[in-house]
């Protein structure tokens, strides 16, 4: 491994300080991430992300419905917004915590049982890509009750915005909704008419 | 929905001109993200990441090897460095797209089929993750064979770095390895000292 082996233990245990203080330096610089001392997760190792919680994209998350126990790793993540698929009101723990960090809601409401999800309004999820595609929301994060069905083909449809292939859309949205996958959403995604949505901008990690 | 549906629809097909202009202005000055005018999209919907491709954290991607399929996929990373955990030479194909979009290429020889994992020198590990937590080497891609087994363990270890608790970290490494999970890999995560990575700075969300 040579001269890589040689960088990984540069910029390993062997980095000078000032190196460390360049990288620490360049991390904060950059909006959406920042360089946490580890000195912070050696003190507290015990970050709950919500269920089926991943990063979607640069400033955008997905996950299942959170709860109190995730708020403190979601502090970390300095949100703009949340974006909730679910009919029911908003809990009042969340609503709190919302109030709490300057936290913005975009509720709409899907029914998650309703099958097959093609019935769904697609005018809804429209609107709920209106709002992701917007980078003055983020960092947002888009959930519903465990982050699988509601979530999955509102990614699904924004990857198709992004260009990507079928059999990689359906490839993660798998990755969370394993064995309850649903070919209803999959339908969904696939019908999916980007052209409706050709005035807006996309996000795209690069 | 009220309030937010009027906003989603302000954010969809009602939005002002300028509006959308200010949007893809923000979005172009964020580094990691850029505003991609959905023509690009429309007119190429055959982006094809590599197998198990996911973002891990702002500038930091994971997948499994990826091929020349892949590539055009890539160069929308604009990646400033590949890290593979594979043995193996790298392919003449990859050598060559690494060449010509500028890209570095960290190459740490970790045997995939060895088990328990556990038998893997701890040391390499420490080194790969060197290299991941330097964001000089951002946007960076981690991946191994399949994307599952080395690349879940550094992943994991890293999200052991950030703070997340055993069954976050967990329950990611099974998200990519499903069936093929190994009780080794997760042990050697459970079992990895993060503080002999304290020198280093940690890349976060935020």
């Amino acid at each position: 491994m040579g001269e890589q082996s040689a960088v990984a233990a540069a910029a390993n245990k062997e980095r000078a300080p000032e190196a460390e203080a360049e990288a620490e330096a360049e991390a904060e610089a950059r909006p959406g991430c920042y360089s946490l001392a580890l000195k912070v997760s050696r003190e507290d190792r015990s970050f709950v992300p919500p269920i089926n919680f991943s990063v979607v994209d640069c400033g955008l998350y997905r996950s299942g419905f959170p709860e109190a126990a995730n708020f403190r790793f979601l502090r970390k993540l300095k949100l703009r917004s949340i974006l909730c698929l679910c009919p029911e009101p908003y809990p009042e723990a969340n609503v709190k915590f919302l109030n709490e960090n300057g936290i913005r809601l975009f509720h709409f409401g899907i029914d998650g049982c309703k099958e097959p999800f093609v019935a769904i309004p697609t005018e809804i999820i429209r609107e709920v890509l209106g709002v992701v595609l917007d980078v003055r929301n983020h960092p947002l994060l888009i959930h519903c009750n465990r982050g699988k069905h509601r979530t999955g083909c509102v990614v699904g449809c924004l990857r198709k915005l992004q260009g990507w292939c079928l059999t990689s859309i359906f490839e993660e949205y798998h990755r969370f909704a394993a064995e309850k996958a649903r070919v209803s959403d999959l339908r969904f995604i696939e019908r999916f008419d980007i052209a409706s949505m050709k005035r807006l901008p996309a996000p795209f990690s690069s």
